[in-house]
Order: structure tokens, then sequence, then C-alpha cells
């Protein structure tokens, strides 16, 4: 049974989830039958065991014997490779004395699997975000012209409601496989931002846009500027240098197409968003919570009376629609590699949908596209270095 | 028909709205049904013939004729008054400067009836939310010890996940008609906010949740600062600074619980969160936009499949209580007086809300809770006005 595409292994980090290993474990497996290849990077005294006892496990499962099992184990001894680290970072290390202090941490000995020449195509990791930032951000390094790195994240456009109806619907390309999103950045990589990092958020945003499946070849990404209002007086003054920087220098690799407000990431208003990290923080947040509620809110409504089939099959497609686990992993953008962050709270098809992922980066050659972009804006990123926000104003 | 509560009467604004007056003057006459007095503001000329007509559609609606039709007529004739405003505000003037220019407009004219010694308790209006923080800051005065008023708004406490658990089940009991809910603020009004003005919202919105219906005597609310995360290196120098005050401070009329994360506003974790007006305003809208995707994400996933009745009903339920037409209506809280502002959008069943709210308030003597609650947290104020932040850290 050969490999897909033997080149594309991604890193795992088996310390970073809740659940961890065996959460890193499972996904491990999973990716293997999905043709994925994975390094599994962790304690190998455990994780030899571990996945001993998973597969195991994924048999039964599936009620996989004779035949079928032996291919698993194939399959698995094939595509996953343990690659030893012999420390972790807890959730409650400060991030960046963490990285620097251990060097063996699974997930150091990941990213740096993952950078150029390395044996993976990029890293995956649900561990502490902000050692993730940090140990990617050092581990990794900085694309020439990227200030800060920032962490993307894709809302599903699930409504067309009257203020989308002027988008061009020709340029609704971006998709997951879940459906078309708008991509919002950024998303919690830094909390305190300057229009600089906005407009290169917004060069960074466009070239993954680009890069999504399903794009027409040729369209170029929609990008907006988050605000509280599409109206000329809306905005912070961040917000407002930002969109006037962005409307002065006309973009060879995106069209700016002004503010957006909150209600228009669910629809097909723009491609993608850019915001400070506060801002893009609280507005993922707040849709998962928001939408994470609904089915509660609908149980408890029903009061015990049971949806037909039907009924429950939409819900639960719906479900994992909106679901953080099944489309989860936000990359780092402006990093000089891949670098997949999800949840702490992932399960393993979480796990298996960021591995894929960093292999869709790599066949996109999202490397060169961001530099090839990045080069193409310096007079836009000149221009933004001299709007410093005043004392008065910053936001 | 004797009216319950014949000095409760308020001044609605009739040329706010989008589908102005028609939507107001249809909330006129179901609030006369519901026994609530109402100062319809207005320009005579249209307002007459409109509640004529109104009342024709009323009666066809709701089939009354003979006695019944004479009834409301008589509820109607007692309970709604038009009051002439010759001036109206448009959507597009600049806020401050049409509220100066056009005393007589009947937002102007509507509030000024809701001042102090004025014939109604309270005001309301959908009208332009610029030109209503202008027109109720100026008409009606601050409190001493506010420096900003706030819009507050609240969110349905529908979820009740593990990080809820270790809150008090005793003080789970801020409710409106639809449940329990968490009141945020502020919600809009001030884009940039200090610690002062934080701290100041912290005591305003604790009066508040302690006058809510239901909430039992003498529980003390529990108020909480917004951030992006609960651990302590979480949040932004305004958050911290803010959280340090509140921490340091202990209040004779609240209790404070620290930092809450976006997740922790749809359960009972707190009765209050405060934040600056530009993160509650994108918690607001974004949480009212991911909770109106959903029934059409639903709807989409049925696929024409209909949904049997309970299930129908259920889901009936659950749109009413997350829609903000159902229970629209946030007050400008710090101004001293009642007024509520409503989406440009609203229904006439949310301005009757509204005009019930701004009721509740006046029963509740909210305006002298406030004055005490404020007199008491003076020390607090006096080291929050000490906290500026620096250039560097401002968020």
């Amino acid at each position: 049974m050969p490999t897909a595409e033997p080149e594309h292994r991604v890193a795992l980090d088996a310390h970073g989830s809740d659940g961890r290993p065996g959460v890193e474990v499972a996904a491990a497996i999973l990716a293997a039958e999905a043709a994925l290849g994975v390094d599994l990077v962790g304690d190998r005294s455990r994780l030899e065991p571990a996945l001993r006892e998973a597969l195991d496990a994924r048999a039964r499962a599936a009620k996989l014997d004779g035949p079928a099992r032996e291919a698993l184990e194939a399959a698995v001894a094939e595509r996953v490779a343990i690659v030893h680290a012999s420390q972790e970072i807890a959730m409650d290390e400060s991030p960046a004395r963490a990285v620097r202090a251990k060097p063996e941490a699974s997930l150091c000995v990941a990213i740096a699997r993952a950078r150029g020449g390395g044996p993976c195509v990029g890293a995956v990791s649900a561990g502490n975000s902000g050692a993730l930032l940090a140990a990617g951000t050092m581990g990794l390094g900085r694309y020439a012209g990227v200030d800060r790195p920032a962490i993307l994240t894709a809302i599903p456009q699930v409504t067309h409601g009257a203020k989308d109806e002027g988008s061009r619907g020709d340029s609704r390309a971006s998709s997951t496989a879940a459906g078309p999103s708008t991509l919002l950045l950024d998303a919690g990589a830094n909390v305190r931002c300057r229009p600089l990092n906005l407009v290169q958020f917004a060069v960074l945003g466009a070239v993954h846009a680009s890069a999504r499946a399903g794009r027409e070849a040729g369209a170029r990404p929609r990008v907006a500027v988050l605000a509280n209002g599409t109206e000329a007086g809306k905005g912070t003054e961040l917000t407002r240098t930002t969109h006037d920087l962005l409307s002065a220098h006309s973009s060879p690799s995106f069209e700016f197409v002004g503010y957006v407000e909150p209600a228009q990431l669910f629809g097909p208003a723009c491609d993608v968003a850019v915001t400070d990290g506060w801002t893009g923080n609280i507005t993922l947040k707040v849709a998962e919570a928001a939408m994470a509620a609904w089915p509660q809110l609908l149980r408890e409504a029903l009061r015990g009376n049971p949806l037909p089939a039907p009924a429950r099959s939409a819900l639960a497609a719906v479900r994992g629609r909106v679901d953080p686990n099944a489309h989860g992993g936000a990359p780092l953008v402006g990093v000089d590699g891949t670098l997949i962050i999800c949840h702490g709270a992932s399960e393993p098809r979480a796990l298996v949908h960021a591995v894929n992922l960093a292999g869709r980066y790599a066949r996109a050659k999202i490397g060169e596209a961001s530099r090839e972009a990045l080069a193409a804006h310096r007079e836009l990123f000149a221009a933004a270095s001299s709007q410093r926000l005043g004392r008065s104003q910053r936001q």
C-alpha cells in the first residue's frame, strides 16, 4: 500500500492536548489510515505501549480482523514514526521561559522537525498556546516583512443576509470541507497591535485565502478590517489608520473592501478579516460559545421530546459544521514554516484535520507564496511603519 | 378599566426605528393593552392618523368587535398620549451636532419628559445610537461619581458547563422573563475606557443586577471583568488594573469574582461582566450573529424535511430566547434618569418590552439605589482615578 505523498510527513507533538498522549496516539492511527505520514514526538517509553494499545482499541472499534487488521498495522508501521523527546511543557509554565529552558520538549522537537530542510512539512500541537507562539516564532523564525506572527482562524460562512447581497458572488470560493469560510486574523497571538501588524496580516491572510481548496485561480481574495460597524466614523484609531493605509495602497494580491462588522464574518462579505489579537480572540471565543449554546437550548426546549431521525442528523450536521473539534487547527502565520495550533480539548479527528491542513499548505507552497506576496507589499509596509497611534488614540 | 400604575408613563420616541413611526404606534397600542402608559412623541399630524389606522389594524388582527373593540379604544384613549415634536434626527446626521441643533427633535423631547420632575419615568428610542448617547447624557445629566455612561445589555445564561460548576448556585437569581442572564457593560457607548470607567460600570451593573426580577433580597451580585482567559497573565493593562482595583477594595454592594472569559458570559459564572465599549460591542454583535446563524444552518441541513410540531415549537422557543427583538432594549446607565436604547430594526414587541423595563426601573427606584451605591464607592473611584494606562500599555 504505497503512501500517496510520502514526502509530506507532519510532526505531531504527543504531549500537548488535555488528553495527552492518548488523543495524539489515536490521531496518529487515524492519520495513517487516511494515508498521512506522522512523526509522533514524545516520550518513547510511553508512546510505544500507547500506540500498541490504541491499535488494539481501533481494531476492536472498527471490528477489524485478519487481513483488515494486518493492513491497519502495516499502515501504522509505515506511516507513523515515534520520535523521542525527553521533556514536556506543562500548561501552567511561563511559555517563553519554558521554551528556552526545555529544548528537548516534545513541542520544540516537533517544531525543529518542521524547520526548513527538516524531515517534516509542518508541526501540529494542542499544547499551551503561549508556548506554541514562543516556540513557533523562535524555532521557525519570521518571514522577512513580518513583525509579528498571527493566529489565523476560519469562521464558517453560514448566513446570506441582506448585508451581504452587494458582495461579489464569484469570489465566494474560499472554503473548507465544511463549506465556505471567512479567515480571521489575528485570533489571539498579539493582544496589542499597530497598523503595520494589521496590514501584514492582510497580506498573509490573502495568501492563505488564495491557497484554499476550491478557490478559482486568479480571483483576488477580498480583505476587510473588522470594526463595530461599516460607517466611516466607526472603529478605533487602529482600524481607521489600517483602513486608510489599505485604501491608499492598491494590492496586487487582494482587493480591499473596507470595514466589516461582526455579523458579516458569518456571511460572504469578505474572504479575510484583519483585527488585533485581543478583538480576534474575543470574537472567536464568543462565536464558539454562542454556537455551542444552541443545541443545549434546543434540548432544553424539547423537554425530553425526541427529535425524529432526519432532524437529528441535520442537527448533527450543523454541530459538525460549527464544532471547532471538527475543523480545529489554526495556523500561526508569518513564521517561516507551518505550525498548526489546536484546542487543548481537541479530539483525535481535530488533530487529523490539522495534520491534513499542514500537508495542504505544503502542496500549495504557501511559504513561497507568502515570501513573494510580502516582497510585493514593501511600499505598504513602509507607509504603515511610520504610522504610530497617538497616546490618546491607542486602542 | 383602571391603569395598574398610572404614574409610570414612559415617553416613546415615535421617529426612531427603521419602521418609524408605524412600529412605534403599534407598540403604543400593545403597551396600552398591557396597561402601560405611553407618551408617543413625534409629529402630531402624522401620528394621529397613524394611531387610528393602527387601532383598526389591531382590532382586525385580534378579531375584536363590539365591546372588545370599544375596550381597546378606551385603553388607547386613556393610556396613549400624543406629544408633539416638530423635528426628527436622521440616521446619518452627526449625533452630537444634531442633538444640539434640534432641541425639538422627537428624541430630545422624549428624553426631556423623562428628566427628574418630568411627567415620565423613562424614555425609549430605537433611533441613531450616537444621538441617543448624546441626547441622553446632555438631557438627563450624569450621576455624581459617573464619568461616562455605559450601555448595559443582558446575555441569556443558557449553558451550565464544567467551567461554571464552581459558581455559587444561590446567586443565580438575576433573570429576565426569558431566564437568567449576565449583564454586560459597556456594550458600546465608549470605544475607549480607562480603569475608572470600568469600576464605575461595576457599581452601576451591580445595582441593575440587584433590581432584576426574581432576585433574592440580600444576595450580592457577582461582578467579573471580561478577559480572554481566566489565568492571571491574561487580559490587557486595562483589565489587569481594573482587576487589581476591584480585588483591593471590597464592595458593600457586590462580590468581585475576577476574570470571566467569553464562554462564561453564557452561563452562571457571574451576574455582571464589565468591559470597554469596543470589546462589549464586538461581543454583543458576535453573539447575536452566531445565535441568529443557527436556525439558518439547521434549515439548510434539513434540506426541506419538515420538523415535527414539538421540535418546531422548541425551535421557536429558543429563537424567542436568543432574539434581541424579543427582549430588546438596553438601558444607558450612569445618566440621571431612565433611557432605554432599542435596535433600529426593533419590532413593536421589543419596544413594549423596553417600555415595560423603564417602568420596572421606576418601581425598583433604580435612581436612588444608583446614587447610594456610587456614594458608597468613593474610595474605589479615588484609587481608580490615579490609574492611567501607560503609553505602551493602553489597550
